[in-house]
């Protein structure tokens, strides 16, 4: 029989709540995850499951107790939890009975695998959580082969950046690194670089992807970093016909990751 | 002299904080508007500012009192308040010292004027505030000729719309209408109507839109209603080549209204 949680002042209770902030994630080395397809998704990317939180009379939804049955498995510790408890752990936001503490994965550049001409996105200093999940996703709709987050504003295990990507951010070939680091490596590799950036004189549907591309998408507020104003690069942009000078990073990522994909497919 | 407001229960403060509340802004028909950009795109586009709220300490940034100079020649009353006043009115969250209140506009259908070839959009029961306005701002970029906001579950002038499309919700040819009068209408106009769904066989970049084409998009939650499933409505889709078996709705809707405006623009 698992351990039943009835008490709010449970000391893992307590910790997994913690979770919440970034420092506590990055200390303790794990974050959280809510939603049954997020969670079924880091059990498919063999995502190490610290702990799992199930309360019964939450979880009558048929997808939710076939995750919970996944966890019970898997997971290291598999708890079960009053409704009251499951409120406090969940925030009050979700419903779906399942809950669960995965160890957080880090990976970087060296663990990135790549194929022949490869599509890689670079994510550079994204402030919000849910632009960054939604780059995430489109990345993986597109099949791009890798996605490398630069310096982001915010760590890609926040719970909204988990949601966003509705779980794609397990998907494996995602790497962090610095600015610096990220662009030796597409030299390395030599990878054809563009930038989107709002004053390109490039076209996005000008220039040829499907000899492999490096996509690079910088902060909205800030812009993208001085590297890639270098030998190399190209800038690129989207066409802008209206009253805005630029599209919210994640749609202007969806555009680029589908005409770069578009013309792969065509080749 | 402006009147000078320094009490938090000021009347006219009451009234337009209640205006955050979607009934408030249905009863008394107006709307708040934040950020300086969206102000200027407010008064560009000719709305009918009723009130400001300007605090001289907080509005130092040019653009801040460019647009606080506007507001005063333009706006119907022009009032400076102080900082704690503020502070109540924009919700803890702007700083830029200016906030406007605006008669809300009602466009219908019959407000449309079209060219030839016209790119056409639709949004159909979207629930976020921030996904209506991310379509609106990709719209406007791609130029597309007009939008028609079908069954919301948000009203268009929601703040997190106002700012997540920029102000380009103020910039015309921007409809509300029921579902089935925009279906109506577009038989009416015989545009090619193409809507976006999952179980689509033909991928979206497989169609011509160089002739005029009108792109429905639907809720993720609740998909598209059946009116779009009838005929003279080609269903199309994105390829899906991850894990995920869509887009975020506004990332789907960046791709549509890109790869249409492409097609044009090569014709």
């Amino acid at each position: 029989m698992p351990e039943h949680i009835t008490s709010r002042q449970n000391p893992r209770v307590k910790e997994a709540v913690k979770l919440k902030q970034r420092r506590q994630r990055e200390r303790q080395g794990r974050f959280f995850i809510d939603g049954v397809r997020e969670i079924d998704r880091a059990l498919n990317a063999g995502l190490g499951i610290v702990e799992a939180f199930v309360c019964e009379s939450l979880c009558s939804a048929e997808e939710a107790q076939a995750v919970a049955k996944r966890l019970e498995k898997q997971a290291k510790e598999f708890l079960t939890v009053t409704p009251d408890v499951f409120e406090k752990l969940c925030f009050g936001e979700r419903t779906d009975g399942v809950l669960a503490v995965a160890a957080t994965p880090h990976h970087t550049l060296d663990d990135i695998e790549l194929p022949e001409r490869p599509l890689v996105a670079v994510l550079e200093g994204l402030e919000k959580p849910g632009n960054i999940g939604a780059a995430l996703r489109s990345a993986d709709g597109a099949g791009l082969d890798a996605v490398i987050v630069a310096n982001p504003g915010t760590d890609l295990f926040n719970p909204n950046t988990v949601r966003a990507s509705l779980g794609t951010v397990f998907g494996g070939n995602i790497a962090a690194a610095t600015s610096e680091e990220t662009i030796e490596w597409l030299r390395g590799i030599e990878l054809p670089t563009y930038a989107a950036r709002p004053e390109a004189n490039h076209r996005y549907d000008g220039v040829i992807y499907n000899q492999g591309a490096a996509l690079v998408l910088g902060s909205e507020a800030h812009g993208l970093s001085d590297v890639w104003y270098g030998a190399g690069v190209t800038a690129i942009g989207l066409p802008m016909h209206g009253i805005a000078d630029s599209l919210n990073v994640s749609a202007t990522a969806a555009v680029l990751f589908y005409e770069a994909r578009r013309q792969w497919d065509a080749e």
